[in-house]
């Protein structure tokens, strides 16, 4: 097996019919090309519970170390991605406690039933570990094949980007040997809005280095961001270097916001 | 075989990162919905011979009527879709004469030089026709192999989408058992991009209804658009009535914006 290799499976007949962009596809590639994974391989299916099983199925069979899927995870008939990631792994799908115990929390919380059809998101492989759901609701779910690690995301954009990056700090193992930096800084007073086409432009100009930034804050007249940047390379210093010169970059642009930048 | 069955392969690099958001696979996908195609899978792969023709190896096992490829075919190294082709279909890679026959009267009009390097876009497998690129220069392939017919496009979009149209038009011959229609209209007096986003808006409201603005005149100061309204449906009159629905909107929605529509 390759190492770090890493493929992404997006499921939903909105995105195979043409209706939707393939997003959810480009934040996760673009996330794990920042960590020094090689990403092989994008693959859209169908929500048909065969479509997606011969898609993991065939993405495991190419020898990777780590399958990111976005979609599928939820409480409607056509969310079935749990029961294809079982079926193809060859594993009984059951309910999850530990998600179980996730979904009671969060329903408690905000005073909603917790339906059978609800219930349903706690469905995973046997063996698997529920990723906390920062944003929405179902639990993302981990399981590992052989050498492969699989985390599989619902499909909201926010949410992939969330469960994504739980799964990424405190689960993943196989981590590539490249090095690794993430460095992060707080600005205040300047909407995310009003910064978003300046930081793209900047996304572009450092590709493949990761820049993110978070909202903090809900209030509009004091908004903050937290800024994120991560990248990787074989080289310590030439990491470092260039880290660093996009902070410097991001901060500038802040700045010239009429941000206040924390140091 | 499943009948209408499409499937398409994005071929890039830029892609598979996560730099390039996948906008040219929801183009042609979207297209095909609207002509009554079934898109089963999209797959993007990097540019690298083996990668594309193991994808497209994969497609036609799994049984489909149309293939459609974006990407990897032009002047430079990287653009090895040809060869990856060729290998994919077990054929020869050689000069098509009437590839080469475009490309010819392409580069004299312009005055450019033929050299060796542009030649490389008139390489096709054996037996393949090549379809007219009226936007750029690199011919689109077009293949048969068993049931399946094959195109392979230009990754640049306007060029997809060109290339797309020809073949659609003139050559695809596996056309889907639905009922087709396809009506355009013209407007006078409003510019594209100011009509695009009320315009995306009926794209959305209309979905899997194709809507397509094509510019018809340069001139800033007397924009003419071409408005096309393409949709599939197995019953005749409900094809009809929803195509003729979304036309008296946009017609409404140009004149709106002070258009002259021709009736």
């Amino acid at each position: 097996m390759l190492e770090s290799i890493a493929e992404v499976i997006t499921i939903g007949n909105e995105v195979v019919s043409g209706r939707t962009v393939n997003t959810n596809a480009s934040l996760v590639a673009r996330r794990l090309t920042s960590m020094g994974f090689l990403v092989r391989r994008i693959t859209a299916v169908r929500d048909d519970v065969e479509e997606i099983s011969a898609s993991i199925r065939e993405a495991l069979t190419r020898g990777i170390s780590l399958l990111i899927t976005t979609g599928g995870l939820g409480p409607t008939y056509d969310d079935v991605t749990a029961e294809a990631l079982a079926k193809a792994l060859g594993l009984p799908l059951e309910l999850n406690q530990e998600a179980l115990k996730q979904l009671v929390e969060k329903y408690k919380r905000s005073g909603v039933e917790l339906t059978e059809a609800r219930k349903k998101m706690a469905l995973m492989p046997r063996g698997a570990v529920p990723v906390e759901n920062n944003t929405g609701v179902a639990p993302g779910i981990y399981v590992t094949y052989s050498q492969t690690e699989i985390l599989a995301t619902p499909g909201v954009p926010s949410e992939v980007e969330s469960v994504l990056e739980v799964f990424l700090t405190k689960y993943l193992k196989g981590k590539p040997s490249k090095k690794y930096m993430e460095v992060s800084f707080k600005v205040r007073g300047v909407m995310e809005s009003a910064a978003a086409p300046h930081v793209a432009a900047l996304v572009k100009k450092y590709f493949p280095i990761y820049i993110k930034t978070h909202p903090r804050n809900r209030e509009m007249n004091l908004p903050v961001l937290e800024v994120q940047i991560a990248s990787s390379d074989e080289d310590q210093n030439r990491l470092a270097e260039k880290v660093e010169q996009c902070e410097r970059d991001l901060k500038e642009l802040f700045r010239s916001l009429g941000g206040q930048v924390e140091e």
